[in-house]
């Protein structure tokens, strides 16, 4: 049932007996890809997602097969397809979920390169669709139906723009406020009724295919990295870190944005940092 | 040209020479409807804007009166309606504006009192449309036809939900985080290309006509009013204090969300506080 | 009783009856110093006060003459020269007080251009004294003594080193953090007990003397001023927003800790802003 | 060399060959207790430290003998201790450090209940060596002597009186916020020179010796653990959490203040909450 992908040197077994869903991995690059593997790593079984376009652009079925695990198709925006997976995850892991990533966001302002200012508003929903209220869907679904097992915990991905005004990355802003906003909404009643735990991770900018659609991401990325004391966080460290949010060890985390960035978050101003 | 309205007791002529355009009062509990009249009291011309259902229920025309101006119709969400707004706006005004208040919120949601975790995705884009991406629509309006003077002050009226989990809030809640991430993300790009600011007021519960279609309303403001050292924020104290933001003494504060709130957002445990 | 100075051009009685005390006023580049002509201008009664060795190095007597008042010299870790400084200020301006500026810092390490990670504890306990202890100290007189008329408002300067890691600012992180936190402490009681509000206002880097003593202090001049989209906030406009924060305009705004930074405090990345 | 304790469900062996120091266990109520026990069950090897009084009245004794380690007693105040902690605690574990746990607070004012409007000076002082400036001689004494391992985890334990008003906790707000201060500003350091991470915990209100010391404790415990969503955080599920920031898996993770907590940090109004 294991993973039996070789190339970690860690292995706790953190999540032994676990159920997890992710969603997002596309190929080797993607935070969600890194995360399902050390998921599966550290004793978990899964099942992977994506949208449709994705699974076929993709190299999703690679990753199903080193894990050993199945893909369901499932258009994060879709309230059917969401019950759908949920209903096919659990029966094809025999019990309640214990954890889920939520690794969407698309933009097809950023996609088309419309400045900020002149941002299309039919896009900007599309924006706001795929990227933040699919998160709420998804909860929405796994509450209904009751999917998660006590101190289960959900994860977003988010990014520091949610906080702060980074050039290029347009109404994804928007859309990663509202994800941490879902995240504190919906976490203090799925917290009160049933023990669920929901945070955001906001991680250091990550050369995944997403990432690098982003105009300026090169330059973001070099920025950020030359600023962070530690240097900016990799897709495998943040596969790491959300390991930790989806072990037992985090169970009174909740309803929190987690920065993973190298101390970006918290860094000013630094001259060894900026001559670089 | 002044205000024939003499119930104020403090005019400081701060806004002397200066033109803006308010929207969203609807009767004299609206936090708008007092913005305007102070406004003009501290010697501005204004211009008064409300959908034309909001026109047609409320008493607008009254305050039109009062503060001897013109209503302009128009739905926030509708970028025409915007565009003909702050045309006619500066027509009547007779240049460019120096300061705009945008206080549009609705969540059909709450109306339908719908739970959060049951909410309708229609109502959700409806209450997006409406109470945040209408922010956005005005700040590109104005940006496009260069109608802001140097150094205007736009400003939002926002909630602490944005930032913490408030039963009852529902889907405004993601409305507010993202009307505030609209204000640091456009007030960058107007900031540095223009000189406009951009900020938010997070302002306590209000007993308007729109706080009491919230569900709980009563005792949100009684327990903020209980735990707050200063007790509640009136709709009078905002519109004194939006005022000052309008004025030339605040030309560097912008993409900052201020709460104006007798001290609820930093006041952790009062025994006294929570006792009544 | 008004200041003779007539190098303002604005003037709207904002203070007009207004009774206040500034505190660290040394020479014409202090923020201190604006802000006290700007009450006087704005129809305040003030005295002034600093420590001995800053009046005898300053040049305070030029502008208590100019706003013809009187200085009361007083360490403002003496709670016994506060005391006195309070009796006095009351006698003087003929009631209670209404407002009071702190503006008073100072860290022997970073005189000493002692790394922080070097630093010595006798001196930081000297600059916790002076920059932030001094600020209890002068807001536990003013309670004990009853000084502050209802709505009074108490301001003390800070600085976003208290959030972020700033190089070179040493421990007067600490003790900017530390004041922040007393304004938050102090305001919930003053607040409570006496309608008392406390707030700090986090200015830009200003070039002022103390501003000038830290080492790198251009560099973060030109970065944060580079990066703000208003650029740096100067202290003249300090002076104009710490006027409206005094004023009877803001009566609900305490606890806060508020940006005066042209938009640095929520600045994430800019091309255009690191390219200068 | 393991722990012959055997009440752990878990263990994963998270802290396989690591070493660390725990500060401030004085008994089974302690989190720095629970800490310990959790890292030796974690595979840590560990060190204890506390004052001489501590270690006379607490059961320390105890807790080495059950994790088979030694008690190097040291005064947190105290370089001169600190040095010799640090060199005999290499000694002892026969390399540099991987993790440190600062749990130490400690405030005349409170224990004397001296209300925070009257605050002795000379026991403020008191207060912020003991609970603040100790971990910046900790970090300095570590720096200094290079004694932390690469990617090694330095963790405080704080509390959310760092960023609000809560009656009771008096002058240990302001050594909380300085406490975190001082984790950005030498987690800035020690980041980039030797890639050593820096963070705090804002625990829940724990029902600990030092926690059962201040006044209205039982009322805030409370009241938190009835508006948190999951509830308070237990000193074993911070335990938990401690372990989880000192293993590999976290190795981005820098600067922070880190709430553990139940969600309360980010809640705002619960009816249900409210109303237990």
């Amino acid at each position: 049932m294991r993973c039996n992908c070789n190339n970690f040197t860690m292995a706790y077994n953190l999540l032994k007996g676990k159920r997890g869903v992710i969603f997002g991995a596309l190929n080797e690059q993607s935070i969600a890809w890194k995360v399902a593997e050390r998921a599966v790593e550290e004793g978990a079984q899964i099942v992977l997602t994506n949208t449709p376009v994705a699974l076929r652009i993709g190299a999703v079925s690679k990753l199903s097969e080193r894990c050993n695990t199945i893909i369901i198709p499932a258009d994060a925006t879709s309230v059917e397809d969401l019950k759908n997976l949920v209903d096919k995850a659990m029966d094809h892991l025999g019990g309640k979920i214990d954890f889920v990533l939520h690794s969407v966001g698309m933009s097809p302002n950023i996609r088309k390169n419309i400045p900020y200012e002149k941002i299309d508003y039919n896009n900007f929903f599309k924006t706001i669709d795929i990227s933040a209220l699919s998160f709420h869907k998804l909860l929405q679904v796994l509450y209904e139906k009751d999917a998660m097992a006590e101190y289960g915990s959900v994860i977003a991905l988010s990014y520091i723009a949610a906080q702060r005004a980074v050039e290029g990355y347009s109404d994804m802003a928007e859309a990663k406020a509202m994800l941490e906003s879902i995240a504190r909404s919906f976490g203090a009643i799925y917290g009160r009724k049933r023990k669920v735990r929901i945070n955001t991770v906001s991680q250091s900018p990550t050369l995944t295919t997403a990432g690098q659609g982003i105009a300026g991401m090169a330059d973001m990325y070099n920025h950020t990295n030359n600023l962070s004391p530690l240097g900016n966080a990799s897709a495998e460290e943040c596969a790491d870190y959300v390991v930790t949010l989806f072990s037992d060890l985090t169970r009174k985390v909740t309803m929190q944005n987690l920065y993973h960035d190298g101390g970006y978050s918290t860094m000013g101003i630094s001259a060894e940092g900026l001559k670089k």
